[in-house]
């Protein structure tokens, strides 16, 4: 744990993943959505917080070799109250260890005072528990300031929320504005402009952005407008978007995009049968094969 | 307990809100930030998480016969992990105990699966945390669903971000759409129509919004907006709003308008030295009374 949190205060987040994703050569992230109602039955006799740390760690097993992040979100662990958290402060430990990067889905965002307890609870300390996380940003550039300070400081890495892949997204960020462009390209143009002093050795910026693969020409578009972001593409499985989908995000850089997938992956044991640990790591390495060809790499 | 959650599921909490207001005569709602560098002394030789949590236990008590609600935020307490979420749970009951309404401020909001999970983690189940939560609408009416089905069931409240009180608000608030509006103002449409099935008795909605207290103007233009939300004004006191500054937020009744402040009263102690539960109770008294002359019920 030391050592790994001594190494993410003096490298940048995009060039730990960027090293990741060359020597893993996967652009993989497995979104952590522990659901008690959907863990396997020989889990469930436990307390739900027990259940779910052990979950999460048997998929961070299976899924290592084939991804370079996890992506736990909060919500699954906040709805298990103090003991949710101590599962999730479980998981990620875990996950660090197992030499994964770890991006927390909780889509910050508060104004100034609120925003350093949000950058102090997930991004800094001795121990932190993630690598990056995700925030949103209808709160204007001064409400991530102090999650831009830990990036700087301690080398964390934030990924702003600019294009959901939800249909109900359209409703704020499809929004035509004044000059015939929507609201969620002015935010990539300011995530682009938030992660220009955060810009790696490697090109690309620790501050990405989450794009829906659920929306191909999109994806393509955010990657004009944010040419150094990492994108961060959730959609691909059970939301109906696929590796070709997101093809267009990785002209940037290996490192440029991460196909998030959790359900496809996680419960993939839900479709097939068997083992839950080893339908998951086929599952990912499936995946990870998959998103490799098609970002041309 | 078990009462309050009963009483919680059979009544709107927009009414809810309106009855305590009546009562008191208050439209104060008092802000929970602990901030561990900023706590009383006698406090500070307790680990954070026990500080914290008597810390708000004594400015509950303080507060309790001026304030209709308390709004804990909830970055402070996740920045403390797993014991700061069990204090979070021991202010909540004990706020409730005390009939003080609990705005869970946490600006929560994400697709579909993962708002159920912080709906269910903060509004619903047998002791819900809190009355009412505060949302983001950067991701659309479909990321709210939840929230709105926990509002049906449950009587629970939600607050909208529109028109926030920092000034990187703008970065995104203030966009001109192609119609000559700006983006919060297209916001406060979808929270009224959003609102429009959870109009109480007292012809208040369940769904209300939170406008900045700093942005006067914005305040009667949101009135005007969404007739039938509570408005949740912060920015009074550290930030430079005043009573008279959130005047017209009270048109369409006493319960319409909520004055949030949160450091000018809970550590009021750091100015005017005394006691700090005295100093909170003193400047809580003196807020409530101004806010309720300038709202002329």
């Amino acid at each position: 744990m030391a050592q790994v949190a001594t190494e993410s205060a003096t490298t940048a987040f995009s060039d730990r993943l960027a090293a990741a994703v060359e020597r893993k050569r996967s652009q993989l992230c497995v979104g952590l959505d522990p659901r008690v109602d959907l863990l396997p039955v020989e889990l469930r006799g436990d307390p739900p917080a027990d259940a779910v740390a052990r979950f999460c760690r048997g998929i961070v097993d299976a899924v290592a070799p084939h991804a370079v992040a996890v992506k736990p979100q909060l919500a699954f662990f906040e709805a298990l109250g103090a003991e949710g958290m101590r599962a999730l402060e479980e998981v990620c430990a875990y996950a660090r260890a197992a030499e994964l990067l770890v991006i927390v889905d909780g889509k910050r965002g508060d104004i100034g005072s609120t925003g350093r307890g949000y950058a102090a609870a997930y991004l800094e300390g001795d121990a932190p528990l993630g690598d990056a996380l995700t925030v949103n940003p209808y709160l204007g550039r001064d409400s991530l300031d102090p999650f831009l300070s830990a990036c700087r400081r301690s080398g964390a890495g934030l990924f702003c929320l600019v294009k959901t892949s939800n249909t109900g997204g359209a409703d704020v960020q499809d929004l035509a504005l004044s000059d015939g462009r929507t609201v969620w390209m002015q935010v990539a143009k300011l995530v682009d402009e938030w992660g220009e002093e955060l810009v790696g050795a490697n090109g690309l910026s620790s501050v990405g952005a989450v794009v829906g693969a659920t929306f191909p020409r999109e994806v393509g578009e955010a990657r004009r407008l944010m040419p150094r972001a990492v994108l961060l593409l959730p959609g691909v499985g059970e939301q109906g978007g696929t590796p070709a989908d997101v093809a267009r995000a990785f002209t940037s850089g290996p490192a440029s995009g991460l196909v998030s997938a959790s359900r496809s992956v996680i419960y993939a044991y839900r479709n097939g049968g068997g083992d839950w640990r080893a339908s998951a790591g086929i599952e990912a390495a499936r995946l990870r094969a998959d998103v490799w060809a098609v970002s041309g790499w």
